[in-house]
């Protein structure tokens, strides 16, 4: 039986999907794309180390067994013209073809390819697609790509009373968003970096509610894209997460409030000729001229900004890391708050209109 | 003194320069960027061991010495967010301003930079800036990276009865673009394909006519944006080009005419499972049908496809590396003629209009 789908449904499928087949496979299984059609729906799932993905897109009629086919597949259905793709099973091949084109893709056995975990195990929570993407999405630059602590290249999810949070931290800054929205859950658990950032691309495309299946070891993923059913198992990263709410710092001497744009602009513009050792930039802020001097020097020379700023406290002199400045503010839309605690303790950023983001950076010496 | 440029006039300007600088400087002084002020322009220059670069934007009365600034001093101008950035020379720094910022560049001497060639001498040509950007495109795609003939790695420019001719070969497959237009000169002068690329990039930028300049082993190649003049200094490559004609076919068993953009579809979709040791596409050219039946086969399955032609002659079975073919027809737009010499001799392939373009691709044998 010839079933046809959507080039554009089943490309963003295959996408979600390509994404997860790792460039070097750990197990020779994981190079392959596994293939089932089930009667209702066209199953196509990858695996690797730390995360798989699954897309079900509704194909009735379309059965044959649980096959392997190797990534070419994938840019076989890439490479169709048509609106329209069609798909078969025959002799031990995927035939795809649309319009004169035709491609007979060799198949192999599925035996030993990752499971999918029975659906009806785990316990279940939803959220909203878009505050999940939301908190992901503000909290992923802050982890560490090579942290010699191996829990800083996760992501936690936290359930607490007040509602789902995420946290992320390379030890020097830290993200923290609070969706605000309660889950029957408890506890914390961290994700792997690599699987926030294929949930993210999954929920990029979803839309409604998302269901989050917690199983011990791993947790799944599933939402709708409105043309099919997408879904992650994500390997959940073992270790002792430090306390980060003993960083977050709660006396301020000065608290300021700069308009976010202009804070970043200004900090790249003068970071050009900051040091590429510490890449740092000095801020003075000001209460009496109500504005935040900024300066860097390094060994091409020396560069000054001035942004306004709303300073409350003691005129502080700040020096920053301004690539972790510029992640932290990048967030934030609007006023930005920096309520700062000194020197030589954290700096705590979060927009002046709140919102559930929070950012905490450790200033360099000065 | 300081001197005003638009942000876009300087921005794009030192865009120019700043694409000779080279990631790993054989001479330390590469390094750098080359400042002065002549009282009417801003000389700005780059050099590198193929091609220095150098931009003469007019600033009245912006009046320094030579002198040498670290490539943080571009990163600086393109921070700049104001409309106008404002330049001037101060007690040695270059200090560049815009709005509430300022940056102070440090500044080293400028001896030992490159100098550049007297405007007097040398044997002068002057073509439309279009057409040698046009003859320079259609070729550069046919040079080879890393040939074992060192000659392969750049473009030939020949000065012939008709006109202005560029070709470029990897010893595979070869590109020719002939302009038609005649210029003063005799012989021909071998690019290296980062001098051609830097010209490509200027002649982008220029308008009107470009003046090239032979000096024996380089040339200069001037332009102007309307904002500012742009110039290069090439140095030649050594070396004996082959008798690029003798490679080209004169007699055609077959030929088949195809819409380029319709051949390149189906080259791009069978290519999808073709095998990746050779790329390999063979094509039937089958005149009873008036069809052109594109297949691959490789270890991941099989594709074919087929497209309108207008075949001419025998029909013939040919195997080509379908990145080659690709590459070949990419310039063409509307009917493209592929003039078939055989199966083991190479292929012409040029636009049903003319136009200049030729391309000769070896195929694969069958």
């Amino acid at each position: 039986m010839v079933v046809g789908f959507t080039k554009e449904t089943i490309g963003t499928a295959l996408n979600l999907v390509k994404a997860v087949v790792p460039a070097r496979p750990t197990n020779p299984l994981y190079a392959y794309i596994y293939l089932e059609g089930t009667g209702d729906d066209l199953v196509v799932r990858a695996a690797s180390a730390e995360v798989d993905a699954e897309v079900r897109i509704p194909a009735p009629g379309l059965e044959f067994s649980p096959l392997l086919v190797p990534p070419a597949f994938i840019r076989a259905v890439e490479a169709a013209s048509g609106p329209k793709v069609h798909l078969a099973a025959e002799e031990g091949r995927i035939v795809v073809s649309s319009g004169t084109w035709e491609a007979a893709v060799n198949t192999a056995e599925s035996e030993g390819f990752p499971t999918w975990p029975d659906k009806e195990g785990g316990t279940k929570a939803t959220i909203g697609v878009k505050e999940l993407l939301r908190a992901l999405g503000a909290v992923r630059y802050a982890a560490s790509k090579d942290a010699w602590r191996s829990v800083f290249r996760g992501i936690v999810l936290e359930f607490v009373e007040g509602g789902l949070r995420a946290v992320a931290s390379d030890g020097y800054r830290m993200a923290i968003y609070d969706t605000g929205i309660a889950v029957p859950l408890a506890g914390q658990i961290l994700l792997p970096v690599s699987g926030a950032d294929e949930a993210v691309r999954l929920l990029k495309e979803a839309r409604g509610e998302a269901t989050l299946t917690l199983h011990g070891s791993f947790i799944t993923l599933t939402a709708n894209t409105g043309e099919f059913e997408a879904s992650l198992v994500v390997r959940l990263l073992e270790g002792e997460y430090p306390d980060y709410r003993r960083v977050i710092p709660t006396e301020f001497p000065t608290t300021v409030v700069l308009h976010a744009e202009e804070l970043a602009a200004a900090v790249r513009r003068v970071s050009a000729l900051s040091s590429p050792k510490d890449h740092r930039v000095d801020i003075i802020f000001d209460g009496e001229s109500r504005l935040a001097t900024l300066f860097t020097e390094g060994d091409y020379g020396r560069s000054a900004d001035a942004v306004r700023a709303g300073v409350d406290g003691l005129t502080l002199r700040q020096a920053y890391d301004y690539r972790y400045l510029l992640d932290a503010i990048e967030p934030v839309e609007g006023e930005v708050v920096l309520h700062i605690s000194g020197p030589a303790t954290p700096t705590l950023i979060e927009p002046a209109d709140g919102g559930g983001y929070k950012a905490v950076v450790v200033p360099l010496r000065v």
